[in-house]
């Protein structure tokens, strides 16, 4: 019998990219508890209210990513370590995410947390969690050096411009929602890849070769945001549980004095006792208030309607400080106007929401704005060796401000009211269109 | 603006068939809470733990399954009304599962159900939910005669050898799990599919130009079956859950008296609080015995491992009345080996399981042989007009016997002794392989 | 036996679309010489030298624009007659086609020709080729119309900005290619598409729901036209082709008389007789000049290869005068450049090819500027019924100006020496690889 | 920039296997005369005029093969010798393919060849064409070696149960022509491929993780076989053009005696000069008699109709010694019958066709039944290590006979005629539809 690939000890099958081989160690990793826990965390929140197949997990999508990992550190020619490291810290690095992932760092804000995002968290339990730190064993340093930003290279491989997070997830989205949008030549991007220095520092780009996959995949990434990832009926559900958990942890229900500790020893049991399904359980069968209403809102799919969606475009809004203005509505502000809205219509306060939205074309970050830790922008090394980006190589751009918006969603039977009312409140008539169009 | 086209008032987007659109009926019994609780039960109950992509819901699929029915009602030229109500027992088909679909059936007879099936119980919910019998109106007795068998060839759409069911789940599950065995030509089928008739019934056939479409399908049901949902690493799951809810049950934790209650008002409610999450949370946070720590294992992935595995072959078990003879195991039996396995190995009993596996070859029923309510054959209309069945078409055929085993899966420390104290018990060597292969 | 469906008296079997139905008319139309010389023209010319999937041919294509002309026809719900012409027209839309496609237009012209489209021919041969005529019947006339631009709405179905033929072919190209690049919605599309009013004219537009499917599809437009449509490889041998058949007409090898006659009898059985591989044979056994070897050298793969490439950009060309001029050199300053390299270098003459190329960023056309007979900008239709464009709507724009380059190619061994004598000629350094990178 | 992989010095798109890597030596290769001329060979002969997609080329194919070689060769540890002489000898496989494939080995026969087979021409271009050699180098004899199966497990790769040919081109031809039927699951046999040794001898077996995925190719390759290569339509289109080159060869448009000849100095040449187009056009241009009209009623779809057809199964012919007389006539027995057939209906005599057809159900085969050099079973390893075959573990068996039946072919205005007079020569009604069903 042959000698075994230590790189293939286990082979998982996956939809998006056929057999992922595991070694041993990552098995070990994909069998802790923090890890299983993102079995039960949906990839893609509520979307799976608009688009039925997409229940698809963090769990998968993080298998999926240490594969993207796997073969650029492949491509890269990365030593053995590294690419061990680089897996894992693919592997895990989205262990931090709570409940309907992204949406509950909003909901920790508005329980009081300030600075909460859930690449900390990741650090914290890849830091502390036994299980984990036994199985990464020697690497456990890399790896959280990786996951910290301050590992060069193999961090802009976790999170970058093109890093095997996205690399990952447009596609598997476009997959499990049956769009196809999302789809790029991968292949083509993983066949490319390569480093290049900068100012003493590695980068991720592809080579000239790979250019076109790069303008691909940045024209999917911006369809996939403009098109499933923004669609308003998941910002509505996903508005109700976040307004669900706040008024829970009012009552008590969700623990905010663990959440909010700075005490990594009593924030982290409470934390990750949290998925979808439990929070939404522990409301439901504990909450006597609002909060239960809510859930249950989102279960049998009593979901508010647009009412009111003002675009804030120069078409719509002509004077432009008062764009500005409404595209940073202050919270207290947004919460007043609900309160408002509710009571002149006389619906129920809970199910009106007021919800500025900003979808920022991710098409035109430039190398040399991109800055900071995070190099952002889209890099191509031309066959002598030079290095360009493709904002400069492209002839497709984008206007350099995000689409914005202002939506008032409110309970059906309200609608009518409430558009008359945010026109007036607004000050400029928007789109309304009957809730069923 | 075009006039509406009233079967498409809304399109959902669905990964296998693109749109599906529904009407305006189809929309409020897809928003009803009986029909929104199948997004939270697993069309494969735990064979995600093999194929992390297998996570999509009864909801997904039976959106599927009405686009299949109204497909097939379209080529059969159905009139208006039962074009309709095939769609609605289509889409409605799967509201009686309970928590992990198929499994739940087998958990019911555990506790002590005589004749429980989910057909029965979705017939009870389409009679006497009223949110359900609002939304149907005049169809409500037209829809139960489908559900019921009592339509003739409208319920062979339903339920049959070729059934808008399997034509929709075969291709979906191969789509979400990322194998190839489930794809199989439906548009050819779809294209095809015809009514033809016998001793004054009529039956759900190809024309002559989709055998082979035909043939292809009975080839990946056949493989789906063997390959997919059979899985080993799924059925331990299935069968520590299934352990589970018995055990609440004796705990009072799942309340076993309004599950076998006969009285629907008692019944009902208590069924349909369960779903998956629902039931898998409820047991771990009100449970305080074994049925706990066995749905932690199986969150934690803590599973028992193959320790023993015995085809029933002639190879294997060379004396023909003794394999008869343990495919059928009495249950008592099973028990009595399991404690005395558990003991001898000194292991925890309720991770000892001993599981007589039985698949089916489903390429070989004959039509004269389907008889009864549901014809399982699968028809072909010769140009001529006569009828022939696929068995006697196609030169591909079955052993006459399914392929059975017994399993015997424990905690992966005790597998080596489990395995000397099987070969005792049952007799005979079987396979045997470390753990991790 | 049910009643046929008359619009798929036969069905043929498509890779993209699944089946193709067909009317007995079309049927008769598909099986007529001039149809059928379809399958004897590559859909991308010389592009299998670089895509060896890409040999597909105009016929295949030629259905599956019937098929997407008949979706179209059905959303709109076009009458019956109007149904069939605009089928009939999508089926018949590329006849008129010569060797290589769009290729031979640009040799008709080396050879004299002025003002030759392929179009003019498609409607010499609609109209005067009996057994088409035969075929077409009552509504030859119509289809007529239709295909000279004068049916209003039916002729933009078959050519605008979104018509059936590019609906088609983008996401064919892509499947036999296996480029991932021409993957768009096309459900989407033909479920939203509808018809607009302006100016007393109708025009087609997709609604409101389609929009993201409409941005999805000119992006996808975009990536092909940059990244398959205009590779050098395929540029290369498809202008050895132009060169090899001008030479083969001063040979008298193709009769060039013929195809210049304006005499439809004598033109059309001379055009008729040519496809790819006739024209390709007659010049390799009956011509004994260069062009025998050009033809030789495309199917020996012996391509010259790129010599000097000058992107018309700023930052090559400063001088904006300069940079137009170049993408405007007129064909006798070609040669004169081509024959002063060839000398200079010391090589064959024949295999020196300058080419600008200028590739349109179709992404920018708007409505008020499309003007003309052809509506090429792409309309969206607002829920309120008014009508807006994608170019208006969307935040991805292109730079106002093509990509502009110029090409020098020639034999391999002299590229080193042209790329310096090129230089000089055009006063600017361009980008120069080693031939094999 | 990073250092080339040798094997990856040139990437070539592929619609199957999305990039195919290429050796410097397997680009020259792929550029010689011998190569090219492969792309100007249907992989599926006539095929395209049942499936309008299936033009693709045996020179696709043929890169296709050779990635599946290199699959294998890495799999199986080859060393770096091996590896290359495999990969070229995959390349290499199909040059000795006349026109129209494996119609050309009955066209030989015809013309009077003997044991003519594509595979000695191809050795002995291999061994004797220049361009070839050169590339080849050090490696030639090695390659030849594995191409006359004399290389055991080398040979075993190209030729074979499960070969790369095979696994190339069943998922290829599905792609083209647009059917489900041949979609396995290749990726899994590329990973479980092994070596295996019995009596001496290495053969190709797959792990028995891979069991499954072998079941469904075998199934795979029945369903392409009965639905794809056996089409009655391409058939009769591949009878014509067979028939025409026998005649052409009479006439003397093609050259019989080069043919013929035992001396590859004059067989060569010949024999390379034919390519689909080209061997057509040679008949179209230069025959006068009955062969051009052949040719020309393929180019205009005027196909023989089938006039009737006998399944040679106990339903329909009773008599088994007259099943099995009828199912081996004689070559001058056909000719008798066809020219009775054409004289007593009446009918032009070059477009009767009598064709007996026999399609083997390619499940069956036993390792210790397929000896001789070539073993077709497919082998599978148990993780014991011992080897059995898929025939012993399935339980999907077929029919030990094949499928035969007598078909005859005729102008469509003499079908009824026909029909009359074939059921009173073969004394048998068989199956008989009007030609357009």
């Amino acid at each position: 019998m042959k000698p075994q690939n230590p790189w293939e000890t286990k082979l998982v099958r996956d939809p998006l990219h056929g057999f992922i081989g595991l070694t041993e160690r990552e098995v070990r990793l994909a069998g802790t508890s923090s890890f299983l826990r993102l079995g039960r965390i949906h990839q893609l929140a509520h979307s799976h209210m608009v688009y039925p197949g997409a229940v698809h997990t963090r769990l998968e999508h993080s298998l999926g990513t240490l594969y993207i990992s796997g073969r650029i550190a492949e491509q890269l020619k990365l030593k053995d370590q590294s690419r061990a490291a680089v897996r894992a810290a693919a592997l895990l690095h989205d262990v931090g995410h709570g409940p309907y992932s992204h949406l509950f760092e909003g909901v920790m804000q508005s329980l009081g947390a300030t600075d909460f995002d859930h690449e900390a968290v990741t650090r914290m339990i890849v830091a502390r969690d036994t299980e984990i730190a036994d199985a990464l064993g020697e690497i456990q340093g890399e790896v959280l050096e990786i996951l910290g930003g301050k590992a060069g290279l193999l961090s802009h491989i976790i999170s970058g411009g093109l890093d095997c997070d996205k690399l990952d997830y447009l596609r598997r989205d476009a997959h499990h929602t049956g769009v196809s949008y999302g789809v790029f030549d991968i292949e083509r991007i993983l066949r490319s890849v390569c480093a290049v220095r900068s100012a003493g520092e590695d980068y991720l780009a592809v080579e000239w070769k790979g250019k076109d996959a790069l303008e691909n995949y940045r024209l999917a990434r911006y369809s996939m945001h403009a098109q499933v990832y923004e669609h308003k009926t998941r910002l509505i559900a996903d508005d109700l549980f976040a307004r669900a958990v706040t008024l829970a942890a009012e009552e008590g229900v969700v623990q905010k004095g663990d959440l909010l500790s700075t005490d990594a020893e009593r924030f982290l049991p409470a934390f990750t006792s949290l998925d979808d399904a439990s929070t939404d359980l522990r409301i439901l069968t504990e909450s006597k208030g609002p909060a239960r209403e809510l859930i249950s809102n989102i279960f049998n799919r009593r979901l508010p309607k647009r009412a009111y969606e003002l675009p804030l475009t120069a078409q719509f809004v002509s004077d432009s400080l008062r764009r500005r203005e409404l595209s940073r509505l202050p919270k207290e502000r947004i919460s007043a106007i609900e309160g408002e809205l509710a009571k002149d219509a006389n619906c129920s306060p809970h199910n009106v929401i007021v919800h500025p939205q900003t979808i920022a074309i991710k098409l035109y970050e430039r190398f040399d704005q991109a800055g900071g830790e995070e190099a952002s922008s889209l890099l191509v090394q031309r066959p002598d060796g030079s290095v360009t980006s493709m904002e400069d190589e492209s002839p497709i751009t984008a206007l350099p401000e995000p689409i914005r918006r202002v939506f008032v969603f409110c309970p059906k039977e309200c609608v009518p009211r409430v558009n008359d009312l945010a026109t007036r409140i607004f000050g400029y008539r928007g789109i309304y269109t009957p809730p069923d169009t």
